[in-house]
């Protein structure tokens, strides 16, 4: 095994060889399989967003299985997706790329503090031939304490049974302001949580400069905490991730063209993120344009590209 | 076993030969037996709506039995109730046709957010030789996830069994405006998130034009999803679960006479809906001219009739 | 045994031999043996309404086995009770009479939406020699959907340990009026609800020409469901359990005196209704005056009095 | 055994030999062993009041020894208390006195309708040998259904393995009034509900002649059940509990001179009073002062005094 | 074994021998090894208050690591902290310092009544081989019930499967006031609770000489409970944890500057305080400083220094 890989898995110490066994899958495969970076795809959001919303500006995207496809040809290391998705495909696509089932999801039919449902469980990621399960908290909101037990029992379940732990750590809620959710003390804080509650893979959002919450603010200035960039940011969410020990990735944001995508992913691979997970921003591409763009991205993490 | 039927069952490659067979069941049984085209009786407005409401237009209908003789003689694919229903026919009807267990149910004597309580399990299905469980989810609702989540629970367990489940996704409660409950967004956005949710077969109600969403209106305007006519409309429902690869049935919708309702059916069967599942504007008529009428329905989706 | 009785049983096809046998057990017992008719004492008034209200107007009755001894004399099918009364009775009585354990019970202690406490077991009633559990559920109630989940679990067990299931359904709470309690469509529907939900027998209350819900008016009307006496009202009530395919027997009601009481009597009799349940109206009498009293009433039920 | 106790035994038919043994064990126990009177000794003020207000008059009464000393000196039938107060002390005076481990307990931190916290489980009373259970539920509050649910359940699982069940029940909470808790028909209604949840012992509070409820009143006044006296209430308030077939004893109220309390002593033996449960009036005088206290009390119920 | 540890042993007489070993292997481990004393490191400040606020003030202290180095080089008797960060440490330092999982934390990213999320089990702490769980309650907050019952159903797991109990009480929450969190009585009553729901080890803050509930005040006046010096304060919370029979310590309170946390130290040991457990004002300091000063710390406890 690839030095960096086997580096990276003796920050899991406590972990069973099941578990190990699946992280190492997680980071071995792929176009950047042994680099020690990833890039995952994720497609949630026909529960968190609508299929048309969507699918519609790719039709193609409808099919379960074309999401399996664009995975395993832009060689990412991994496909995340609700049950549904993943019953759709997992048979004819088994062993051909690791899969991450997500436990919970949010439609986006209701009103109310955010909370997302329970649509998954470890067995059925077994059944599927999953390497992780995914779940998503929700620090911030008033429900959050609920999320953070669920995914204590999930996670406990998960690393008995040899699986791995990827936690998306979303701020929302009544807790903090719209611009505080990327917040940087907010977003490294949701990054520490994660990891404290025990996660091995945690995703969270690009942090902006913005700091939310007073007492955090003081510190930042005493200690001169750099975040003046996002290199800087990313940075600093690593570091309040174990110090690094914990492998933190970054959702997309909500840059638009690729170019801007492409420069903050540099960024991310300049401030030490461990990678990338990226929906919309591919698959609503056509596939042999999001096949070139998550290649790209790669690229980039591989260091093959500036 | 009929290619079309063989097609289908392809579609659930993550479920085991138990619950693939008692998809065949259903698939296979009755007047559309192989046509991958089904109508379901399913009588839980008993419950849902009084008996009164239900069964005094015709009296006949009290008896549960009469409603087994009805999904009988009509040539049905399934006949769907809650527990007592069942219970009070399954020993007698043994094996005369697939039955469907309704796990949970609404009644209309109480106010506040639409929630239905859990009236049956997987093992009542087992104990009363049913294909498949049912189960109601209102997307819209502030309890959905509750819903979402007993589901979840349920489907694993049927699927386990070797069950069939059926999804129910009726949209309504404080989300959304009474008009958005049929709203071609939302609709499609209830398909989609019961096929996540796991769901074998999905009954939706037949989508109106209304867009309820201003982020949807945006791309169906942008994308121009063709939404004009009913037809277009069960398509892009059908396009919404998993792009065809799931089974989507149609509700009898609010139309009155029997041309109407046919008128339904037909855009139904353009659209590529797989069926439908009709309730109160069959059991409410004389058993012969319900027979009668089924048959007609049943007709338009064997492309015996126009 | 006894055609009437076996044809009964036969109603319930889908229960194991032990649940029939418990069935059986009620039907045949005591002076009504036989005749598909049952006169059942129940006590939970102590509980209900509190010990002096209750039994200071005949002291004999503050004694546990005060009520069996009525219950035993008087040649009623069962005696129904809560597990504190039961408890203090079912060694000295073991055997003498078929036994009831309601599982639920409410006081008047507290305010709030109507819901019942969970008293009892399954596992209680087969512990004290039961032949079947009793339940309540308060249809009209917004916590009704919590007593059906709860009814369904123990309906299952129950009938899985070859007990019979007695629902007490007595529509109440926020849902509907004080006069709606007792409206024939409440009432109709409540025992419908409660045969969906899997019971065996039924209690309900005498309904009056009330109609509640507007929805339901409109039917009564336009379908000329006669319902200006009480025997029409108990023959709907009937109807509405499964076409009479369910045991549905009636509470005591508010009469006062006797004859108003036999009166009503002759018209549940009349109207198809399957018997009753009747508590205050006997045990505050005399034991000797209460015997005569239930006596004349189980002659009425069968046949050998107007 | 002693014939007064085997007839009391006989009121628990219902019960396995392992409970009826350990109720012989509270009935045969010290100075009033064989007598049919129980004289017993609850610590839980420590957590209901806090330990200052509770043990600052008395410091030794701070060591957890203190008490089982003082109900093994004084002749206590029984000793209850919570777990940390049994924890400290069982493993040293194994087998010299029965005890009661008290499974719920409420501090008086925080506000809000009254409610215990589960302090204590079944198990946990079998691990530190005790003989019988304890339990508080405050009827009157609008959490009472939860109390009467936990209650049931812990009173199966006790009698199931061999404990015997002592109900605190003492009325609060927002159904009723201050001087509602300790009126006669509402400690009468408390008492009854207590042994119709299976309830072996029950614990209420002194009655006074204030009647609660209108429906009782006009009862009361009709009957005219006598309550003038505290020994006519205290024989009221036995009869409601099941005619005397289970063992009601009395909480020391808040009479506060020796004199006050031995007079009040004397009205529940001459009322049929089983006995007495002691606290803050025993454990906050000195040791051997204490002592003769309850050996006084003792000796009424014994009579060996007036 | 140390005579000490002996006698301190002898307090826990119902835990079996793994309960008694794990508590054994916490008093006899480090530089206060066998002088009844305690000095733990507790490092939860990530998770309750953030990344930032906790470590960037010593950049070292964000690798889980650094924690254990400091616990061990110290010479601490333990080492406490959440799921994340004892899963990052325990195998590389499996063996060299007693580990407690602390099973519940609050984040401060949400508003409202406080409650902490359980993170943690006991089957956790066994798979991280801990000697101890940890565990905070709330008394004051509204929601401290619901704390109550999980710690008593984790506490009796733990004691079960042989580990020791370590109890954070923490009043807070709408019950109290912000200075009553601290105020004497309260505090007293906070490390009654923690011993009667069967902690081995509380943590409590210093009192301060302030009184919160009236019927304390009235009690604390009349019995002249000495509380002027935090020495006495002291005493009276020892005191008030089973006279002393269960091991109370004491956080390191908001002084900042050392000499003023050695003063609180001093006042601690004089008033019969178990030790200490100290967080952000150890590791906030370069490691050799905070090595030094939790060492003056443990000196004081051993007697060595003033």
């Amino acid at each position: 095994m690839n030095e960096r890989v086997r580096e990276i898995l003796g920050w899991y110490g406590s972990d069973n060889p099941g578990t190990k066994a699946n992280l190492a899958r997680l980071l071995n495969h792929g176009r950047l399989g042994g680099t020690g970076k990833l890039v995952i795809l994720p497609v949630d959001q026909g529960f968190e967003h609508g299929p048309a919303r969507s699918f519609a500006p790719n039709a193609a995207a409808y099919d379960p299985r074309y999401h399996f496809q664009l995975a395993i040809q832009a060689g990412c290391n991994a496909y995340a997706a609700p049950l549904g998705f993943l019953e759709a495909g997992a048979a004819e696509f088994a062993g051909e790329i690791p899969l991450i089932l997500k436990l919970n999801n949010s439609d986006t039919l209701a009103k109310g503090e955010p909370a997302p449902a329970i649509t998954g469980s470890v067995d059925e990621a077994l059944r599927l031939g999953c390497a992780a399960i995914g779940f998503t908290i929700y620090p911030g909101s008033s429900l959050r304490n609920e999320m953070y037990a669920q995914l204590r029992g999930l996670a406990e379940e998960a690393k008995r049974k040899g699986l791995a732990v990827v936690v998306w750590s979303y701020p929302r809620g009544s807790g903090i302001s719209k611009e505080g959710e990327t917040a940087i003390d907010v977003v490294a804080y949701a990054a520490q949580i994660a990891c404290q509650l025990g996660a091995h893979i945690v995703k969270v959002k690009p942090p902006t400069a913005h700091i939310e919450q007073e007492a955090a603010k003081k510190v930042y200035e005493k200690q001169r905490v750099p975040i003046g960039t996002l290199a800087e940011r990313v940075r600093h969410v690593v570091q309040s991730a174990f110090d690094g020990r914990r492998i933190v990735i970054f959702s997309g944001g909500e840059a638009k063209d690729t170019a801007a995508i492409l420069e903050e992913i540099r960024a991310i691979r300049d401030g030490g993120g461990f990678g990338s997970i990226i929906g919309r921003n591919s698959f609503q591409r056509p596939l042999r344009e999001a096949v070139e763009f998550l290649q790209q991205v790669m690229d980039i993490y591989a260091g093959k590209s500036k």
